[in-house]
């Protein structure tokens, strides 16, 4: 069994690091908080006699080596990036989590044959540069680097150009590593656990995900002296077509979400009818042909509103991700461990996106989850217990340490 | 006669300092495009003779002389700061009018018997600093000075920190000053001069002002692994708050208006269902029963929606004047002036709100308007002719110098 006491001091010293402003944190992508979180975990990686790989996406990659000189690696790792108002543990559970089993292998001197690396995998959030899980996207083939780099934040700085400020672009092309798995350890951010009283979430299953900018255009004029007739209100469109996204996810309950969480507003002057208003659309399903109606509905739905109201509408899709199916192999190694460990357990599907989503397209791949408070994530208040953080490391050492064999 | 070429040309000057992105200004108040636009103000008042009086709201008075040391001044003016996408008249034109009615006067040679004073009113726009009209509004015993210093920006910036930090915070004391009457030039703002095909507008009364800011509180949480039912969403609530306030004017119409401009939502990320959405409805009628009943719909109908989400609601007035009927006098002077000038004129209602609105409460005031292209203002694209504005200087210029006396 792996260090309870440990992980748990690792995951409160890294919280340190960009704290937000309400218990929680605020690393974001490529800040400067991100580097220090990324050194702190390389000054462990280091100290727990790891070497550390670097790729041109900045996805660091500590490695154990095994006995088998010609056996390809078993990865585990997640994100240290966070949200805005973050918590403490998305993603950073799954990251340490990884560097605890290799602690604990040191401890109990086990060499595996296949070599451990942890990884952190960069921007995994999206919120300052979309789409989410973009690194892990670019080592999976899903985007070019190229197009990666290019990516912009909400001030214009390109991602390309924040790498390398911050000093944590390598050199190692990025996807010419080959794995022999991939496990992720990450909270639930979901009530399903908690409600079933489980300590353990095997996930077969992530669901997938669309997301469609929306740039509404109307015409700036003054709130006072502008006639209700004469006014092409962005705004007032924006707020039809968000009525729209909650009546297309609800008429696909339970097996649908959708809602918008950014929204910018032009000029955004108390007497100025807004001009222009950007916001995007996340709609979610387990079900491909249900994501595909939903961007339909919402296609046709948001131009009829448009017409009628003498505004343009724009949709670009700036980020989504089929609806996966975890490799069968590596979910049973979870849900053995799980057995093996005695902890009570059942099957999930992943309401949130994960690198694990897309690294399952070039390696065998599985996640396990453990219960959040109410939960409650993407939300500074997001809570976990050291027994839940405990558990879950439990299940993905066994499960790591069995397909690394020993 | 003005000198509509020469009033032309000032603005044309003006409109440099602070330049938009799309042809307009972006000269907010309080910023250093602000105090650049004062200064070269102040060094064309004091090539025309003036003496500047600066009070501690940063309130401008450019002062020439007259025959009469006992007689209270005649006051002209408006205000230069402009919206952060606003046009090149809204306020300058008349500023500069006032100006050009003091290099008149020093072409032709005359001495009033009052002395003139052009005004330059702090922070008229508001989108900075709420409210609107907020140093005119000091100067008339409105709000406390030490009240408008303490309202903050976006950023947390104080009014009495940035008047003191762009150098324009005088030592006279705000409202001190009487006015034998105030008249301010403006352009209409809004389609109907436009529409009538005249070229004068006899401001009679100004539609009164209501801004209500909304705070709703749901909970932040993520878009993807939080059910439906489970959720508070902050940004679903104001999009049903905004349709109610569309209703709620059209309810009216054509004798009332309603918007929201400003719309904040956090955190603003696109797989974070919105925690807070902070925004601002702007409801305006001449009618003052009107905006009584659509403050008291937006408060019911607001409750009715938040609590059947989830959601907590707060409610802050952050604006508001009354409606305004500006004085029988001062506006008989702006007539006869259009009549006797032979320009085509109409009495109007301002749809906008003016210094001239609060001056109104503590001196004879009246306004003059001109037509702008499109009714279309508080943005970039706001257009006027030069010989609108020459007529509108022209009838300001013999309204002020008959009320002076010569
Ligand atoms: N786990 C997580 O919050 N990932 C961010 C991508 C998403 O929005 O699902
Ligand atoms: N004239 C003008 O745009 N004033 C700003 C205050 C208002 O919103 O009416």
């Amino acid at each position: 069994k792996i260090d309870g006491a440990r992980l748990w001091d690792s995951l409160m010293e890294m919280a340190k690091i960009g704290p937000g402003v309400a218990g929680g944190n605020n690393r974001q992508t490529l800040t400067d908080e991100d580097a220090e979180g990324r050194a702190l975990f390389q000054s462990w990686c280091e100290a727990a006699g790891c070497t550390m790989g670097l790729d041109q996406m900045g996805n660091m990659f500590a490695r154990r080596e095994g006995a088998d000189p010609d056996a390809l690696p078993v990865y585990v790792g997640s994100h240290l990036d966070t949200q805005p108002t973050g918590g403490k543990y998305d993603g950073v559970l799954g990251v340490l989590g990884g560097l605890e089993i290799i602690r604990s292998l040191n401890d109990l001197n086990i060499k595996t044959k296949h070599p451990i690396v942890v990884t952190n995998f960069t921007n995994e959030e999206g919120t300052r540069y979309a789409p989410a899980m973009l690194s892990s996207g670019v080592f999976a083939g899903i985007h070019t680097q190229d197009w990666a780099y290019d990516r912009t934040d909400a001030e214009g700085k390109t991602f390309g150009d924040e790498l390398k400020r911050i000093g944590w672009r390598g050199e190692e092309e990025v996807g010419a590593r080959r794995m022999h798995a991939f496990f992720e350890l990450h909270i639930e951010q979901g009530p399903i656990l908690e409600a079933e009283d489980k300590e353990i979430g095997v996930v077969t299953h992530g669901q997938g995900l669309s997301w469609t900018q929306v740039t509404i255009t109307g015409k700036d004029s003054h709130t006072g002296s502008t006639p209700m007739p004469m006014r092409k209100n962005a705004g007032l469109g924006m707020a039809r077509i968000l009525e729209l996204v909650d009546e297309i996810a609800w008429s696909h309950a339970p097996h649908a979400v959708g809602a918008a969480g950014h929204i910018d507003v032009y000029p955004n002057s108390r007497n100025v009818i807004p001009g222009k208003v950007v916001f995007t659309v996340d709609f979610r399903s387990p079900d491909l042909s249900v994501i595909e109606d939903m961007e339909q509905r919402l296609a046709k739905g948001a131009q009829i509103i448009c017409d009628e109201m003498g505004l343009g509408i724009e949709l670009e899709k700036v980020g989504g991700f089929d609806p996966v199916a975890f490799d069968e192999g590596c979910v049973s190694a979870i849900r053995n461990a799980a057995e093996r460990l005695g902890y009570s357990h059942m099957n999930l599907i992943s309401g949130a996106g994960h690198d694990a989503c897309w690294i399952n397209r070039v390696a065998p791949t599985a996640m396990v989850m453990c219960p959040c408070v109410d939960g409650l994530s993407h939300n500074e208040a997001e809570e976990i217990s050291p027994q839940w953080a405990e558990a879950g490391a439990n299940v993905l050492f066994h499960a790591v340490v069995e397909t690394a064999e020993i």
